[in-house]
């Protein structure tokens, strides 16, 4: 039965597998702590996340924008999807996405067909969409095309350049499509040493996207941004209809409060991004080769099956993909919480490692 | 717009509103803190919501069924009622229930039809459900009724005895109708002065129920327990798209854990009924009237106008409904959390107030 | 196994048990004939279907209206509503309404909330109206009420006055509401001694309506009324959705087309009415009493049980309630096509019975 | 707005464009005709959909099979599907299948994914199959393949040998897959000259399927074939609440009876696939080539531009995809009411032209 099988992954070996592995950041955990006593308005009404989303306003430098928070990142895509669409209208995405390959048919379940295209490095295109519009013109006989999905950064690491990001809207305009961004790493993306925007510019350039806190550093919660002043006037029922509105919405609140009263939030990307670089640089020192470049938190590395034996006697990663007979491609994925020591140490091994 | 107004509640004033103005039972956040660096296998597979699921299989006695943690009430009844039926199939329930009155049709949402029955203090009868079934014969014209919904306690504070949760379930059986309980505020309804049931009481008479952390002690988080072995096995896929599956499991796993290694959970929950009793008592021996037996931790009281006046100058409560040109009843609300200093100040004030 | 047991109804008997036992009237029939042979474009874009469009417009007085044409008055009404309404927004019905008691969930299979009203006569009113917006008004908590549905004439045969309409459309108006008018028996209701509407007023007074096919001399089809060119525009992608879209619609095209190219849909009403009409004079001058006022073509009359036992030897229709311990009402429904020779020996036997 | 604009395709031209575009075959008129003045009961519980169920029965060789009839193959298709699944299992298809490109997201309406595999010739294979279930293994992260639709004849004219059916399903039955055939064109497949198999082998190896009425014959209308008993005792909920269940079943009862009383539906089919036998044998012996072998009453010839646009002059036909600078694909598609005389005019054409 599920959940009845006591898994308990072998302790001393350390987990590059994901970003939720650990807790929360001890500045969030103590915020909670602290305001454990008052009360507060239910659903979202307390203190906290009204200042949370002053805050994040903030940083966007707008005032007028929707901000509602939700537990997860598949309620933030099926919810702010669901409710910018009309029955028969569809959702154009990459393959790979979250949406289409993670989320046990989330968007689907709200009734909406998703149009699958060819990512190019994880990511959409002006030339890719089009061809997704020119496939789906018969009317009334195909679903409607109308959000175009992407995520920042990608489910390979990669990021979108705002020249990529503003061709992509300027698509969208022109073709009556909303632009939606799965922001589960948009603060990965941020801060990116490849990256050329801010939050204030991924505003300008989307229609509606959600910063993801889950993977990076909360307990719990991501932050849906809606520009559209009339969804954002009904969003709340989505959520509240989706199982989504907290009763102590305080919870989410405190956390984003304190991401976003200074900087922590984009501080504590950086370092994930630093450590995957950190890894990266050195599998590369050791001769071997990336499957994309790294440019956030994950690392896709193609190595020899025999030294990824022998990491695997220390750490835990995705085995992603066979890459040739002798070689497959794994995934290591670093956070705010990574043990610098451990990359070393997972460095030291592949730099130290000869085939026999 | 929704979200950005920022209501502060006029603070001095104590608030007997809901059972989730407050944060988490300290232990809990103890627990959360203690285990906070640890790495976890995401999505409910940690350690912590294994242990859960053992404690509350030890409080049921039973080690073979399924248990699920969702993040709120609203979604674990969509989830478990969806998860139960097929599309053509409907719900009854009563006219005064959560998924009726408070859920923005999220029942609905997964497409199935509520048929509504008048409750009798908030509860079902074998006789109201066999009217239902009357009223919906008509293959294959009308929804076929497939699950009966009750909560316990319910929306107003009253609780089924074994007998009247027996009755029930026979007529269920000989009608080939699934049996399930939104558990919200189970602990109050368990520990009720009146109760005669157990929580394995309540395993062997229903289908499928939940045990609710939200409304009793935790952050968040409600464990929906599923007995038949095909439904459990399934049951993620459920959870997983309707975007409640919590990739840092472990959040509502520790919480569970310490309310049920012992007896927490129910401590909890009679604390929250002693202090409704109390503030009934006093009520009732300054001459007033309740409007339903208060059996949980909710008391609905019948007052004159000018002392609910004087009582919101210090407190904060539900006007429930009008009684008559002098009179109103008010909801009140009392939780673990509750002040008894307070709740002395309100029914002092109740005692001592004279009409002018 | 459904459909599996072959029940011949008992022959000799006549029925006024609905208005679609028979099949269309022949001059629909001729003309379904006399096109067979013609290559048409399918999917409602062939001559026949443009033709009956432009008939049905110059009967509203109006060209500006989309219209289109679905197999049955179940798809009529969930596609209608369905594309009015965002995820969040409930539908308001009378309890009695088509929509509520015989379309099995069909309405909440497609998301949505229906809130139930008591009816007076089987119609809303603005009292009524107004007072499920007043118990539906906690923001997220509830479902929104965004639409109104009505039918006309109502399940009970009754008919909406054009000031009742007004009255209705008003209070729709400055609440925000959508009208939505399901006729399935429009023409009954238009042609009644009592109606003082056209069917422009009621192309005025609602925002979308259907001109029920079905149960006025066609085979099968009904024509979907919709002013708001917005939805008009994308009306065709929710009918395909729906399966609703027959590849040869000119079926329907042609049999709207002689409906309508002169005034045969409201004759055929009329004649239906008139027979009902006959037969309430007959029980009323016998002496027994109608339920309702019988002001199309169903009527509901109270009679002796042994005088209905001796009316089932000759003739089928609804025992539709117990009344008291020696009477019940009985539904008897006429159409376009219903023979007065029956209507007569229907009569005479009412005036010749005598309680023994 | 759609509907609006009259749109009379150029008459004079003959149009191999569909299988749709002409009534039906006169015998069902007729049947129509004669039977139009009984009272019968409707919603498919008439006389003649009795006795179509109990010819098609005869046909199928088994008694105890559920028969349901449905206005369109869109409805067909999304509530079989539907009928079959819980919310959170998948379909797997072809990507050229009809439920993918040409139904407006019908499937994905009622809720579920369709995972995507690339077709052979239009149809799916045992590896491609398995290819599918390997790429979407991720409990509780991946909706659940749980049935596979193909169709029969394929949107290609193909059709599947009994041999490739049966390989199909043994990997179905293996995996825990149900397995469901679309057959708007199955009689064109069944009468094929490649076709090995008879209407009783299809029930052998498929869990459901339907026979389509509209693409051959009918007036309108698939019935639908269901082994399972379970699931056909509950199967009419399912047509009523998706707005499919005719009041006046007779129709397709009728048209039904008259199809399967004989032979009649075969020899329809049989006759379509003739004319294309002979339409393709014309363009191989005019030296050129198809773009896959001509197995029903459908045909894809790789033509030269300048005779698409001779052929234009006199037909109206669809131009599927370029092919090459010079070259494009046409579909040419032909039925039981293809006039012979304009198969030969066609073919003359072809043979008589000579690039300039």
């Amino acid at each position: 039965m599920p959940g009845s099988t006591v898994i308990y992954p072998p302790k001393p070996k350390y987990s590059f597998l994901d970003d939720y592995s650990e807790g929360a950041h001890p500045q969030l955990l103590e915020a909670l702590v602290a305001s454990n006593g008052t009360q507060e308005t239910g659903y979202g009404n307390d203190r906290y996340s009204q200042e949370a989303r002053q805050h994040i306003r903030n940083h966007l430098g707008r005032d007028d924008v929707g901000i509602f928070f939700v537990p997860s990142g598949t309620s933030a895509n099926a919810i702010s999807i669901a409710a910018c669409l009309r029955p028969h209208e569809a959702v154009i995405a990459a393959s790979s996405g979250h949406i289409v390959t993670r989320e046990t048919g989330a968007v689907e379940a709200t009734g909406h067909k998703i149009i699958n295209v060819m990512p190019e490095n994880g990511k959409l295109t002006p030339l890719s969409i089009s061809q997704a519009l020119e496939a789906n013109w018969h009317y009334p006989h195909m679903a409607k095309p109308r959000l175009v999905y992407i995520s920042n950064a990608t489910e390979f690491g990669t990021i979108y350049s705002r020249a990529e990001l503003a061709a992509i809207k300027a698509l969208c305009v022109e073709n009556g499509l909303l632009l939606f961004m799965d922001g589960a790493r948009i603060g990965a993306a941020l801060t990116s040493p490849k990256s050329d925007m801010t939050l204030r510019d991924v505003l300008d350039l989307v229609d509606i996207f959600w910063i993801g806190g889950t993977k990076n550093g909360a307990l719990l919660g991501e932050a849906i941004v809606v520009k559209d002043p009339r969804l954002a006037e009904d969003f709340e029922f989505y959520i509240k209809q989706r199982g989504s509105l907290l009763a102590k919405g305080r919870i989410i609140g405190i956390e984003f409060s304190e991401l976003f009263r200074e900087n922590l939030y984009f501080e504590l990307a950086k370092r994930g991004n630093t450590a995957a670089q950190k890894l990266s640089r050195s599998i590369e020192a050791a001769g071997y080769s990336l499957l994309v470049d790294t440019e956030t938190n994950q690392m896709f590395a193609i190595l020899p099956l025999k030294l990824i034996e022998r990491l695997q006697q220390d750490f835990i990663f995705y085995v992603w993909e066979k890459y040739d007979v002798d070689h497959a491609v794994i995934r290591v994925l670093t956070t705010w919480s990574t043990d610098f020591d451990r990359v070393d140490e997972f460095a030291r091994i592949v730099m130290d490692w000869k085939a026999e």
